[in-house]
């Protein structure tokens, strides 16, 4: 750690670059949540849209105006520099920047001599007047101009006098922060190490940024090794959302400037809300969390290996980088083949539940563990039944149900040419009094699901609240074909929270009903507790 | 680019380091099949597994040995140093290793100080001395020996000069390589670059390499400095699978090392199949596709914004950092009508198919693909469905039979306590003759498959020579709960060859009838011709 203590002015645009991306949309309201909790972290600069590309980006703006949580100083309106036969004052895309109203304006302009002859179709000295014109306008209407160098590496490579020349343009012109682009996505990070340390020299240290993309797995390494050489200012997007393979991801850049070079991005206490924020970010773009991302992800800090779990429970320093409680995330024990005796009993006090002094119970969990993963039950992803298993060895689960039969039906008939037909019939006994009842479903798993909730609402209105909200399907030894034995996942939600059980067998049907099975009772345990 | 050309062994541990994911499970069948493709694509050795840590990895050992398909010289089989209390000979840890019967062996020891100490609880010398023995009883064993030295940088950072002796033991004992593991995954790029240059110096050029994990957004980029600083062996995973937040992507690795640094990894026809490679490793391993995945990822030169688009219509190069098909990827603008169509075609050319002059049943199925794909279809694993479809639009598919009508009924008895029941009853027809039977089987789908058969084998007697070797099923939609879409891929044998059908639908039962139903139906083709 260099311990340089040196500030880093966090750029985000999740809201811009960030919406490029082709599953990414956020709605108005959205990108004001979004806005508010970003300066709540401690971001420095978040960049709202492009105020004229398109209708939703000036819609953020004019909300903004009327929003008493979200601190306009933080937010800037992003633009190109002016067109080629306009003036700033007649263009009405650099009017549309002002319209904004916001103390903030970023302005992208062209390095790469190949962009400036066939993208706008001018000299090169041309648009060296149009940076230098657009942001010296621009500066003297707002508070902060930041200067966006597109394509920067790229045009340096193919030109590197001219790229320079670019970024002193839109320096003498006042610009408060010159961003170099990695806009392709295409540099490693050795050559990006190289140019920066040129640019730091010719800028006279004069403040620069970074902004990279992912199109190499390098978003990060460019952009910490531009921080090396010299950039205070680093652009990205929460999770790395972006165009292609994304934008830099500050979830990544922000700990490892951080934590392991010692440079100052924000409090510690607000680092410890990293991974909330990217929790965050994902529920409200509908996405879905990729649970292996660095440092915030659900299993970044997962253990499955026996070995490695051993060694972790004597000192966690073993397998892990950092301490998860920095970024707010947790240590996770996997329940797998190789669980023992302390990864139960650590599960257990997750639970509540306290098995240390009860060795007989520890000793029969563990043989009906080993057996059921045998049978190719696998708890990692449905802590639910196995709370219920640790409950049934301890006597501690009500008996709030029995079901006694089920039939189901699924049928195709090809000369009444429609989808095929799926029912499904149960019989259920509740403290001796037996209901009898039947549903329809577009499978047979849902049909059934539907049939025996519709038998239990009956006891337990409760059931009404909950709703499946994914269902995986498993094969496991597939060497034996339609055969094959099943695990079933399912998850789980009511208003309160979210849970996850599972279910094996050679059937399918069977296999779901189990998982199915202990969801409800989850449910029920739960709502008593 | 460096034009460099050097030559980088590749090394595989999707099949051993891979599977400590938390979601990555395969079969003994998967692996096999995996270890063909990767050998097929150019990779140097596989790791196949940790034969005597678990029973299933030893069975991939075994089945290896009667299988024709696989290479076995290019296989390693992974453990660690021997025992402190034991010898070489009378550990069976290191004799399971031989039991693997494969010309290569992987061991990993211990680097850390701390390791040595808290988890070993043994001196330092003893560990040297370990390390030195293990590896010289391997070498005289088998004909290559790869030493992984587990947390060298962590190790190195506490005691260097303990870490490199650790290394120049292996390296006197005579392994083939000795691998610097950053196996917490928390090392920064320059930091790699600085401790690699050392260790290059003190081995005296002797072949090292590299194996780092993505904790901090840095696996690909440590992996490329270490390379660059005279490492020669890499090791990774395809699509970074592995705990935690994964290994190293070899996906990235690769073309990153090859297309901008001009290291020489794979033929530039393999690496056109690197896309295919990855896309069949998800479906292998029942993984969603990650979208925004570098190189090979389906958003990966797709391109929305309208600036972009524009730009790139006039040259690709514009915000394309090398052209997509380098790997077997497309630009996703002009609605890839061209790519596509060539691509139909040049599939079609392999099923002996000539399409080429028939431009209206081109267009004809473009516009079913799009349709199907869009409703969930995939055919990256299921090319003997995607002939099937290329042959119903040119109208070369005889109909073989005609399914009437089909019934499953699936039952379960608590009073009778035993396992579900299931059978299903169908009509079939052949040229105007109908046979309708019934079978029972251990789920809804075998009961159906059973009497499909049964009933097709009355008139198509060369059925009984083919068999189900794989069943999987893929849940798409998922927030429908059971309502989901699902898809099923199977995969089926007879005693030439090996075929792969998919079906999609809402309902598991008829997504498997319409897999199923292809899968006949090939067997029948292909028997005919």
């Amino acid at each position: 750690m260099d311990s340089s203590n040196k500030k880093i002015f966090l750029y985000d645009t999740t809201l811009r670059d960030g919406t490029q991306s082709e599953d990414v949309n956020f709605t108005v309201i959205d990108k004001l949540r979004i806005a508010e909790r970003l300066i709540e972290f401690g971001i420095d600069c978040i960049e709202g849209g492009w105020p004229g590309s398109n209708p939703r980006d000036m819609e953020f703006f004019n909300a903004l105006k009327k929003s008493k949580s979200v601190c306009i100083d933080k937010i800037s309106a992003f633009g190109s520099t002016r067109r080629a036969k306009k003036t700033c004052e007649n263009d009405e895309i650099i009017q549309a920047l002002l319209d904004a109203d916001v103390p903030n304006i970023t302005i992208f302009g062209k390095t790469w001599d190949l962009h400036v002859r066939e993208a706008l179709k001018i000299s090169l000295d041309e648009n060296i007047e149009i940076i230098y014109d657009t942001v010296r306008y621009l500066k003297s209407k707002v508070d902060r101009v930041y200067y966006d160098a597109e394509h920067f590496f790229d045009g340096y490579n193919a030109n590197p006098e001219y790229a320079l020349k670019t970024l002193l343009a839109a320096r003498d012109a006042g610009a408060d922060c010159v961003i170099l682009c990695e806009t392709n996505g295409g540099a490693m990070p050795d050559k990006v190490a190289e140019i920066v340390s040129i640019v730091k020299n010719r800028l006279n240290d004069y403040p620069f940024g970074i902004h990279a993309h992912n199109d190499c797995e390098m978003a990060v390494a460019n952009s910490i090794m531009a921080v090396k050489g010299g950039a205070s200012h680093v652009q990205g997007t929460i999770n790395g959302y972006g165009e292609r393979c994304g934008n830099a991801n500050l979830c990544s850049i922000i700990p490892n400037l951080q934590l392991k070079y010692g440079y100052d991005c924000v409090t510690s206490d607000n680092l410890t809300k990293l991974k909330s924020l990217s929790d965050f970010l994902d529920e409200i773009g509908n996405l879905k969390h990729n649970t292996h991302r660095p440092y915030v992800g659900k299993s970044a800090f997962a253990h499955k290996g026996g070995v490695h779990v051993s060694a972790i429970l004597k000192n966690s320093k073993t397998y892990e980088h950092i301490a998860p409680e920095l970024v707010g995330n947790t240590q996770r024990v996997l329940l797998s083949d190789l669980s023992g005796k302390s990864n139960l009993i650590y599960k257990a006090k997750e639970f509540g539940l306290d098995i240390e002094s009860q060795s007989d119970t520890i000793q029969k969990v563990l043989l009906q563990l080993k057996e059921l993963e045998n049978r190719g039950f696998q708890y990692e992803g449905a802590e639910a039944s196995f709370e219920l298993l640790i409950r049934r060895a301890m006597n501690t689960l009500p008996e709030f149900f029995d079901i006694l039969s089920y039939r189901v039906i699924d049928e195709k008939n090809k000369s009444l040419s429609v989808a095929p037909m799926a029912e499904a019939t149960v019989r259920v006994a509740v403290n001796g009094e037996v209901e009898h009842t039947a549903a329809g479903g577009n499978g047979p798993v849902n049909a059934l699901d539907k049939a025996i909730r519709k038998a239990l609402v009956y006891f337990y209105p409760q059931l009404k609240d909950m709703v499946l909200v994914d269902y995986k399907v498993r094969i496991l030894s597939s060497h034996n074909g339609t055969q094959a034995t099943t695990r079933v996942l399912v998850v789980s939600q009511d208003s309160f929270s979210t849970w996850s059980t599972v279910g094996v067998a050679e059937n399918i049907i069977d296999a779901s009903y189990h998982a199915l099975l202990d969801s409800i009772i989850y449910k029920l345990l739960k709502d008593k507790k």
